[in-house]
């Protein structure tokens, strides 16, 4: 991986504080990344503002130095400090769209049409932000402490399911056996990431898979309102939900309906070369070949044969 | 990790034909290890007899050559051959109790008291026998062909969670990138692992989660007869269940009783510190501090009440 020389520059160069932002609703990659970012730059005695314009997530309070990450920032704050962007290439989906940006750079890892930036770091083969900000952090010659690497090595394990999924590489294995050298511990980070359920949502999620309902390969799994209100969760709780069904070896597309205020959101997962995508796609949603999304306000039984009908066309 | 002199001149000398025979049950890191060691020895002209008293579960019919293996020798069929025990420590663990063995060499990652076989190779340390034989593979100068990397892919993956567990060191990860770039495909072998469910047996898991209850941070869930009857499936489809409640922050034991012919079998996982090892053995059974088991014929309630008092005795 080639990381930019101007980036390089940049950072280490005459600026002495940095403005770094990710996307809202963040998640380990986006939230990982950024914070050893942070370090790396701070550990050159340089200062950064970490930005969210979302809370941290509960379940992702086991980063070390979460609590850097603000949401409270202004023209004045940033004295026109450099902004890097990670995990996103926009500022739009950083929240950013009304603050002065002077100088800005980007790394990311999704494909994109957009040319925002000064210095633009787009790899759309790496599995994730945090193995591109493993790179950089190497090429500015700063070691890895411990916590730099939990934070990284959780970006790579949320990011490729602890590499289980497709982009999978073995430069990403590389880079997680130097992160466990450099002080991330393995187990811990899973525990972080899988095993802090509170027992309303092991309760939700039990009560949403005896909704299953299969028919020619596409399995379905719904959370009605209620369903929250008596097991004590929301919506955030359902992260993941719609994975479970993949698990079964005669299901080719896995969807999951959430009721919202005004109707569905939903989910939708498959395996190999089925394309939800472009079933999402028909409903005004989007997403990638096998993790894609929309919303419908029609009622569930309409709204599951709208579905099924959908993606019998596209199979 | 250090592969012995003796067994590299074992395998290289003049011994023309090998048997390879592991553990009853195999699991994924018993099978693989011992077909992409049967694939590395035939490619240096020799013969292999690859024994299992069982045969491959229908799971794990996705490892490429798994069917060299055979539960059917005889003294005439291996002809004086020299064991090689992989994954276990001592013939009867193998089944091979009645068969003369003139010479043997162990491979194995279970700590043991045991003194079976000529050379005995134990790395306690080690995540997989299939990292041992990884090493092993590479000090007989076999290139390692696409076959191999995904048998042994497979091994690492299964014994370590894919990389969550505690036993996931820098080496294993390491091992595993080398793996991928021999031609393991880590989304294929995951897909084998974890996506190869049968409806039923979702519905059994579902139907099992129902059954939670929750006290003092021991959640017990329960398989009873019918559930297996009603949904399809039998005892090997609860493979894992046990491990599903430990996804609760606030679980510190899960207990999972499976009903069987005499009464119950019970499987006990925790986190951290927690020693079900001690708890099992209470009741006559035994295993390892965070995974161990044991089998009671008293009815449920009694059997649930008997276990929550161990709990709290050790706790």
């Amino acid at each position: 991986m080639n990381v930019p020389e101007e980036l390089i520059r940049l950072i280490l160069g005459r600026e002495k504080k940095f403005l770094i932002a990710t996307h809202i609703n963040p998640e380990g990659d986006a939230l990982g990344s950024s914070l050893a970012l942070s370090m790396a730059i701070e550990s050159l005695g340089k200062k950064t503002v970490v930005y969210d314009r979302d809370r941290v997530p509960e379940s992702y309070k086991f980063l070390p130095g979460y609590e850097r990450f603000t949401s409270a920032i202004t023209a004045s704050t940033i004295e026109g400090a450099p902004l890097i962007l990670i995990d996103c290439n926009e500022p739009e989906r950083a929240g950013l769209d009304n603050l002065p940006i002077s100088y800005a750079a980007v790394i990311d890892h999704h494909e994109t049409e957009k040319d925002f930036g000064d210095i633009r770091w787009i790899e759309p083969d790496a599995p994730a932000a945090g193995l591109m900000v493993f790179h950089l952090i190497r090429n500015l010659g700063v070691s890895i402490t411990n916590d730099m690497a939990t934070n990284l090595y959780t970006a790579l394990a949320i990011d490729t399911g602890t590499f289980r999924y497709s982009n999978v590489t073995s430069g990403v294995l590389r880079a997680a056996a130097d992160l466990v050298e450099a002080g991330a511990d393995p187990v811990a980070v899973a525990g972080g990431l899988y095993e802090t359920w509170s027992e309303g949502r092991f309760r939700l999620l039990t009560w949403v898979l005896n909704t299953l309902d299969i028919d020619d390969r596409t399995a379905i799994i719904v959370a009605r309102k209620e369903m929250f209100s008596k097991t004590g969760t929301s919506g955030e709780d359902t992260e993941n939900f719609a994975n479970f069904p993949r698990m079964m070896k005669d299901v080719d597309v896995s969807a999951f309906f959430r009721e919202t205020e005004d109707g569905w959101k939903v989910s939708l997962r498959s395996r190999g070369k089925f394309n939800v995508a472009r079933v999402a796609a028909r409903f005004n949603g989007g997403g990638h070949r096998n993790a894609a999304g929309y919303r419908v306000s029609s009622d569930l039984e309409k709204a599951k044969k709208a579905l099924r009908e959908a993606i019998a066309d596209y199979a």
